[in-house]
């Protein structure tokens, strides 16, 4: 055998045994030593779907193994780009992609969400904010490629970047992020809707001039993707009753805030006061995570303030608000008046009732800052996907969500023991019910 | 169509979607309320295998869904015994038998193997209490089943129940636990070794007069579960990077208590005083999860005691102790010596060293209180799985497993950036040992 | 244990190995030797999806494996509507339902499609023809069950059966037969488009008094079957390569029939020749199976006749016609100009050029003969499914499939070496084509 | 992006869509010409798994999907070959062992096992004619490869290549046959014992100077893999009903090459005279296929030999020889007394029972020709796998497999309807019969 090589051979890479990618591996000194960050770390202590655990009781995947995949199909993408389209696409570009890619959700807090608009925190302007900041392991680690090379990373979270394919890459409407949670929580939450082609997929990605394209020959497998992310809208991430503990989650720390302004919060759990009185540093954000939120739960369910304990309560022992549909135009008039007929029953309006709008548009090729679905055709002209498929044009065409009226369970149940003259309220209540439906 | 039934039809089971087991079907009213009672929810949160999520990231599921799974295969299973073997299995046993299997493990706690042993709990104990005690919801919905009922619930999870069929399928070296956990476990990990034919063991699986037993022309399926359950355990269960992450949890706690006690401890995180002044009730208990424990955690990362705080922030940040293996028997010298060498760096050698032993028999058909596998002939006469097996006799004859000494991870690896005296200990360190072992 | 049941304990099914369903379940003698028959077993030897093996080399998969699947399919569907709607549903049903469901295909022939419209056979008479004659051990086994039971049976088939509950779960819109071929279908390429959520489907089907619906809570499930459907045409049923040797084939056989009427096929192989002069009897028909027409090609490769055998070389070495892409409507012209570029060439040219038109429409409330799928509101009021979701109206207004003119491989391809004078020829019959289609 | 490469990128590999490995991916152009060649299609008509189909109706897999996964099998283990291990293999060796793996099962003929023994054939010797003969168009391609190249791929299958990496490869106790051999015949039966972590494999499998090993951390994933094939074996490749169809396949060409032998053979089917009077060339070996021998078994169950025809219809209707298992060593003589038993009721004792050994080892470390399976040590050593796993240990000193005694299927049951004399018979035969065992 003499023409075994004297080049010394590539080393391994480590891997993480990955449920949904089989194995994340990693070949590069810097990304292990992001992952070991605490900023990432942490990462593990925040849920990916927040309240969508308490209707699909398997998705109780952590923030941190989503980020994992995103990094992956991220490497997984690049690479290719680099062995099949190399003069179309810098290989130097893959490493600020996978910095990105890796990091783009390390500004979330717990139940992001609701946590913003009540606290007014941002993870987008947080995720930033790490990794500028030199006082993060994260920025530290970034900085050993290059001075400037935090704030490359970060411009990608916030679509500076000058190369729109990094770009489209980790924020588009087919991007890594998006490929990788929907197979990660149909995987997590059993629900095999959201399962699309990803090997197809990859081979027919590929870089062009002004971003990311797919090859028209897998226009079906895009399709499909499309179709999928549409039926997990549909079927996990809009479901009433995850809806319903957020809106919950949502009037339970509104009532702590208010009686904290008021100085009659009684119970002041470790962590939150900076976020009660809206002077929080990075530090501060950084301790946030599931496991401080949740006890704080734990500790306001024995508040003597009774409003906050029986939200709390319910929240902590997963007994939600419920809900009817309604029609956004045309009813806002009879929302209302249901609405006082709870707070009839003892209920303050404002902490026992609330309206959630849910909607999304599974492909919209108008949004700002979202780059549509590009088709390449052979002769390399371009086809934007919806005008390729009626199916695509369809969804991107109707809003896809709804409109639903929450209020205490025992309004919208028949088997509750409670007391006559409620009793009486909520049969005035149900009169305007019909199929889920407020008529 | 003349001979449409005049009978009420069924109404169909209240169903979960579970990954591992498509749904879980629920069809009976107390069934419901016991999952709904809040010391059943409390189950989502706590993880089902504590540190085992710092080496597979997708094993972040709860004892909560696990406990579904297990009610899950108790009702198939017998649904099939009252369907095919009725002169056998007493079709009004079921209820008691879901009714185990669900509440299970009901009273575990955060990180259960290491609390447990410091603060000296016992979750089986305390799951009989939870029944038992006629303060709790999971009681007060049990006793509409009858007075006695509770009681015979708590017997079988005590294993005092008569009928030793209902006993075996909850408890026993092939029960509905242990299935159930094995394929949970495989599917979140992503690992999967833990896969085994469980339609072929649902159609084998039989009740006999002195408990459960498997036909054996289901022999091989049977053998392939034990294998599994081998590998499991080697695999994952036994992981050495877990076993220091639960190493770093008891030597952190421990530290805490031992401050407690001296009362030196700086900082008291909420729910967890009573256990250390060893002063607790049912109540106290029911407050912990591992929301509590890891809120503990992060705000002893602040405390004034180095020991403390430096253990805390190595859990936190997933930094945890690093092992080498080593022959239990004859190698105690060498290590007390390794030990020694740990401390002369600085390290208080009662928090920064740990000897853990992980060890099992995969199946055992000797060991005390858990029933041996039985095959059944064609003509009834029984055969004891390991006589059938020459596989499942080798591994049920060894003891698989390790003993591991943990230190401080830069005494085992070479990279860090440490003080040149502790550099000069290292290299006496790695002089004794090759290849991952002590020598 | 004193409640251990008299009555005889139920024997457990007859159980089939099967990849997509797990087991096909076999509880009733009869059905058991309606599988065991000559006329079932002979199913083995009939591929299911004919020439779609050459472009997917994992379809191989036969008829009787799919007709096992259907007859599972509808067995689950039954046991439910005699379990849940037993005041909707004749449970004295479930037989023929079976019945119909196992032997629906059982008159398929080898390459059926192709096969049929050369030989004017029609596989749905003679499945009909099989139950009803008397000298099949098909009819022979139904007869145990009643005199007229064979005829209720084809009846089922022939979409005369009074009950339309029996009828449209074996031939609708979504039926047990489309149910299992795409699930097959899907597993067998490994094209994983075909996947839909049969288990909850199978949770919201049920009878009402004019036939199958289902419940509006599965709506989007229902929906993803039809896109699923579609995928299914689009990337696998409807492939050119595919489609190819189907041409291939229909030249070749055409050419053999040709020349037998004309008197001068040199090669008569076995069990052929009554198809050729017309004159066959049932008994010929099911002698006829893939086996069969495979060697008959052998044989014809063979064949002194140049036209025969060149065509017969093609099919057997997988080297079928080639083809691009025209517009049906405006472009017959220039089809019929490239057609006698390619005779020019010396290919006569009624058998080395083909036009092959594939279409379906995925779902079609109108289409004749094929119940369109209902949903079924929480107050019994119905909807027709391409009302409720746009998706389905989409798909079920267009018309998806395409037309393809097939001619010689050298006509499209650039590396074959060919002759001179036939490169100048494929030059001029290059200029029209671009990017697969005629322009 | 002025980084953008001047090279030419390379071209994407052609593919095959495949349910096993996802894709086939093909780089070379000689690889495709080998795939497209007369011979190797040729084993699409020759099904993997023989008479198992019978059994397991899903696995009705071909010779030629195998083929194309140990091709891909070979291509990856070779990719990280070259990738982390260049200094001890020789990247240039990657194209013999590409076509060695492509080629291993060319000379397969149609129930390969059965019918060379009847007919003195031999698949591997044929494999390198094909291979050698300057007719076969795979002589010609591998012939571009240069002038001595088809010999260097007969001699890897020979096992006299020089080069034990390439040979192991492809031929070894686990080799890339056997590894995709295991999990495709899983994948089609649907048996899911046939399943490992092939993954893992691929990370751990590596190059030395004698051939193939395998990282000592790999171990126990190795130690599941011959696990998984011992079960297969079991459950699958040694199953009674599919050794009964081979029984019945091999009395049946007995009896017909006995009459043709004696010119009383009525019906000759297409392509199998050479082989009655054993004077057949490549050429007509390369006719045969599955399609041949069914169309000829379809054609011999018209004979008026009644011996032919009974056993041509019995295999062609699947109604096998059943069977009862025996000790081998101490019961010849009561297995010689029964099949008397079977001749007295009228069936020509060497036609209608036959003795059918199974056996094989899982894994044997000494097996000649076959090359064992090698650790290595983090430090280079390395160690036989047996010694290191007790597992595999005990399956390689155990012979697993069993004696079977084949008979009319009446004689094993009591439902059939026959003759009071042969009653009696039966009678007779079954008192020597206990659980399926001979006694």
């Amino acid at each position: 055998m003499s023409e075994l090589s004297n080049k010394p051979s590539r080393t391994q890479p480590i891997v993480f045994k990955d449920p949904v990618h089989d194995y994340i591996h990693v070949d590069d000194r810097l990304i292990l030593q992001l992952i070991d960050s605490k900023e990432f770390q942490r990462l593990r202590r925040i849920k990916q779907l927040g309240t969508s655990q308490y209707t699909f009781h398997g998705a109780e995947h952590s923030r941190f193994s989503h980020s994992l995949g995103v990094y992956e199909l991220t490497r997984l993408i690049t690479d290719r780009f680099a062995r099949y389209y190399a003069h179309q696409w810098d290989s130097q570009e893959q490493f600020v992609a996978l910095c990105a890619a890796l990091l783009h959700d390390i500004g979330h807090g717990p139940f992001s969400h609701t946590f913003e608009k009540i606290f007014k925190t941002d993870h987008e302007a947080i995720t930033q904010q790490i990794i500028l900041n030199p006082a993060t392991q994260v920025h530290h680690i970034l900085q050993h490629a290059g001075e400037d090379f935090p704030a490359q990373v970060a411009s990608v979270i916030a679509k500076t970047y000058p190369n729109p394919q990094v770009v489209q890459l980790i924020s588009s409407q087919m991007d890594a992020d998006r490929m990788d949670y929907l197979l990660r929580d149909a995987y997590f939450t059993g629900v095999s809707y959201g399962n699309f082609d990803l090997s197809r997929i990859l081979r027919v990605i590929r870089p062009y001039t002004q971003g990311i394209a797919f090859s028209y020959a897998g226009m079906h497998a895009v399709e499909d993707y499309v179709v999928s992310r549409y039926q997990m809208y549909m079927q996990v991430y809009f479901h009433p009753v995850s809806r319903g503990m957020e809106v919950t989650l949502d009037r339970l720390l509104t009532r702590a805030k208010d009686l904290y302004l008021a100085g009659q919060l009684d119970i002041l759990p470790p962590f939150l006061e900076p976020f009660f009185d809206n002077h929080y540093t990075l530090h501060d954000y950084l301790a946030l995570d599931d496991a401080v939120l949740i006890t704080a739960i734990g500790l306001f369910c024995q508040s003597k303030d009774t409003i906050l304990s029986t939200l709390a309560q319910m929240f902590y022992n997963r007994k939600p608000l419920k809900s009817v549909e309604f029609d956004g135009k045309n009813q806002t008039e009879i929302v209302e008046k249901l609405r006082h007929l709870v707070e009839k029953a003892g209920y303050p309006l404002q902490y026992f009732t609330q309206i959630n709008r849910s909607s999304d548009l599974s492909y919209d090729y108008s949004l700002k800052g979202q780059s549509p679905i590009i088709l390449m055709n052979p002769d390399d002209s371009l086809v934007e996907l919806s005008t390729a498929s009626p199916i695509v044009k369809i969804l991107s065409d109707h809003l896809h969500g709804n409109q639903r009226l929450y209020v205490p369970a025992e309004f919208l149940s028949t088997s509750a023991d409670i007391p006559f003259d409620v009793q009486v309220l909520r049969q005035q209540f149900l009169k305007h019910i019909h199929n889920g439906h407020i008529i």
